[in-house]
């Protein structure tokens, strides 16, 4: 039996310590957060006791999963390194990358998994399509263009923290770009504009973006972003390959179709990511799972965050300077 | 606190159990099933005790989810009525109708709850297809249209037993119908062939039916049903209403379309029932224990399967004399 | 070159009219209607002569195109017959089955080509999908399902004259199935209603049909219809063999889709059978201007618009005596 | 009656022609081309004579439309200026920008009409996507995102000599973009590979290209194109706008979709622009001759031709230097 400690009980940690809950040979047993109500709340609910942080980088803890805010994110990882832990942590490691490369290299060190909460890699659409990459069903790989709109942009207040667009949205795209590309990004141009909220712009930040990646053998990615879109979460791309294309749609409530006077109508995409990436959270708590019993390799590492958040800065730097940033 | 027990730990009753042991206010108490092995397996995982049928109809609990072998439904449902248990049972109430009318009469008299299991109520589509029905926005039905499909025959061995096609299988859509239309039938025309297997011939039955139920009040309701179709699980149906129609649509597994030299496809439907109704099954017991608390009315009671049972052996008189037979 | 003579100068053979007047090694000669100012008008769009029936049948005529009422059609095969014209004529040849047969023999005895207007036969959709049937790509043909919506009731005036609902609309369905299943039917039943509106009722006839016909080998065709779709005109079908399905839906005027709150929309289906069936009459003419140049054998004759009326015959019995029809 | 010269004979000149020989008040008096049996051909088939270079421009023409090689383009909009007939232009103006600027400037003096031939304005899906944003149906437009890819690559000769990539296959986008934008370029970022045929790069061309376009107000644009794709002519674009996103799609020739163990699969895009925009090579000689009645204003002139041009002229620096150009 592995002993778990999650840290964070939030609105994302919620849904990890009731997938996590769910796993053979997993036994969360404790739950810590900044709010010892939230983390008692949760505890209960799943079958653990609530601790502080010492009691979650315990002797008697094998694993945490960090669910915390994203400023502690790289402290966490440290202390878990320090003391042994098998880490999962939520994306970003960090905002600054001095920061996350330090805890890639203390992960490293302590030679213990951390695997980052990139969670697209385990959405049943995007895994299934790139299996089917990976068995050659499009050939060679060349181009690859996501969309990723939010419903709606969040709080100025949230955004003048959250490190900027590049970094607090777009991080996930870069990391869909590495792992559909299966190549390391050469140069990044990021146009973007405030074409949502002028207080967007006043926090220093857009909400509009276009970036353009080119990969060391010359794929390329387009990637373009909104904070709003109206008919809700779009989480969709395409891939181009030397003998075909493969799409990724966006998932739908239900399978309702409507046909009156004005058209025939489907749903509108699930309304945001705790919606549309119900089932990959839930998958990525079963590969954690599976890494702890030993039984799968990480699929994914803190390198795999660092290696995003550098495109994320190359982007941020791009756009702020009007110009073609390489790596 | 609800104690309740499940009587069979079959493929169904594993489902059944597991979506039970999640609800608030509710225990899973008993676990009994034809073969005790089975039961003592499943209750184990469910925390619950494995116990014999006296067990089950206990004085400490106060319902029952029966999910044994279709001959034993019956027996159970009247056991239940006697010990006053809400009670949630499979379908069909039973394969003969004059039995299926005591069933209710049992449960009337005893005033208990006994819904029936016709999961597709609770499908996401279905559900919300009817819900928009309900709301007018296709104003007053006229037609539906139903598509049911297996993926494959089962074994003859089993069509022998299994009171034909239109118990079996179209005992659903006879379900769908009577609920979508908001109407009893008054009409039944049953065509049907033999076109996948001759064993099924020689078993009595017909693999491929062509189905027409006209309502009191004139409403058409067409089914075409198949043992067989090679993509597939196929459910869908279509409601046309005076301002317009209501379909719905298959669910697939992904989102992922392919674009090659022969064609843009998309995946095939789900397998079959366990995958298709996963989130009805779940719905199904959200709604049980909903009840059980007191916190909903049925949606469906032992009524709703003693009327599609009616429908059923119209329609299998219909198919064997070649005519029209009223309700 | 083969010089033809166009009979009817209104809706469809202007487009007739048209579609002739650009193939290779024909000549439209001459043009006659009831309203002769329509001929005129007419004749002088295409570049042909306005003339009287008399003139439709010269010895200097070697095809007539028989586009003018339905009352008349009998006639005029006879006549062309009698002339040893080759023939194109609008469905149906008759709303009497006495008659059409007598004029079947006539065009067998004169040993002319008759071909009639079924223009679904040569649908671009419609038409891929029997060749694909013929290919074998989904097996051995099982099951037919058909919608057939108009969208909206024509006058009641008009009704009274049709002939009836099965004889004015599902006729071309009826010949869709016996061209689709490749078999002749041997019973039929017909059920129906009016939801529409009562002064149908009043007139005699249904206005919402739900036809099932079992052919020879069994197959199955389910036809639903409708004299109104809100949506516009519903023109689909949908075909079950061993190895699959093929599935004909119904052609849009754009493919713009929108993306809003409420849903995601795409056009209705073109409104009505002048836009639907362009294509269709196109190649129909073409088809027939092969046919007259001696390059291709008729894909359809007058004995197809027999066995179709036959069929509407039957289910007229059938749904006014509510019983199933043999054939 | 209006009379016309059609100079060029080939695959676009035919289509012209024999849409222009369907205008009510249009005739299309001569045909000339480099190869005089191709123009007696074309000229027999439509009922003109077959001209030389001066006949077209002869005091009895009123329009020409130039369907000629791209080398001569510029020479005879100068010389249909200078003899001031309306004039109808195949894209592009000249490969050369100020050659088409001077092009604009004599056109201009004139007094002329000069439509370029940019037939996607007049495609049914495009045109009719347009018209809705117009009507404020997404509210204010902020990101367009074209994908534009051909079956697959030209000859390297005909690359040689086309202009390269961004004048030859993206000059169409860049007047989409204009268009659909309604706002000027005001940076444009051109990423390309070589991903096709290595020949092409000798040959100093890209076969791939991701094109980011920002404009004065803000608005972000995204192209990616290919000279291949391996499931046919792939030209769709998606509007985001405040209130939605309208996306335009390709048009499949059949609406059959196959339904079979693998996936359900419908038709691929129509193979090439001949066939994708047919209807558009129609509207667009509706539209001229509509101008040359005075019925209409041209919806587009010589200078969204130089427009097109400056921006492709700055996409290939922009993708020769690796840097962002300003316009």
């Amino acid at each position: 039996m592995t002993d778990i400690a999650l840290i964070g009980a939030g609105r994302i940690g919620k849904i990890h310590g009731a997938n996590l809950a769910r796993q053979p040979g997993m036994r969360l047993r404790y739950v810590c957060d900044a709010v010892p109500a939230a983390a008692a709340d949760l505890a209960a609910k799943l079958g653990a006791t609530a601790c502080d942080l010492d009691g979650a980088f315990a002797g008697d803890v094998q694993a945490v999963v960090i669910a915390s805010s994203t400023d502690t994110h790289a402290d966490l990882i440290l202390r878990g390194a320090a003391t042994r832990k098998a880490i999962f942590c939520e994306k970003p490691v960090d905002l600054e990358l001095g920061r996350a490369r330090a805890c890639a290299e203390a992960v490293a060190k302590a030679g213990v998994s951390c695997l980052i909460g990139f969670q697209r890699r385990y959405d049943p659409t995007f895994a299934a399509l790139e299996r089917r990459l990976g068995a050659g069903e499009i050939g060679e790989v060349e181009v690859l263009a996501i969309t990723s709109r939010d419903p709606g942009p969040p709080p100025v207040d949230y955004i003048r923290r959250s490190g900027g667009i590049f970094k607090d949205m777009l991080i996930h795209d870069f990391d869909v770009c590495r792992w559909i590309l299966g190549d390391e990004a050469a140069t990044v141009y990021a146009a973007g504009s405030v074409l949502i909220d002028p207080a967007i712009a006043e926090a220093g930040d857009a909400d509009t973006t276009a970036v353009t990646i080119r990969t060391r053998k010359g794929r390329l990615c387009q990637i373009n972003t909104s904070r709003r879109a109206a008919y809700g979460y779009d989480q969709r791309f395409e891939v181009l390959g030397s003998l075909g294309m493969l799409a990724a749609g966006n998932h739908r409530p239900t399978e309702v179709s409507a046909h009156k006077v004005g058209g025939i109508s489907i749903d509108v995409p699930e309304p945001f990511f705790l919606e549309r990436y119900r089932a990959a959270y839930a998958a990525e708590m079963l590969h954690f799972a599976a890494v702890l019993r030993g039984e799968a390799q990480p699929r994914i590492g803190i390198e795999d965050g660092v290696r995003a958040l550098e495109i994320a800065e190359a982007a941020t730097r791009s756009w702020r300077e009007g110009r073609v940033v390489a790596l």
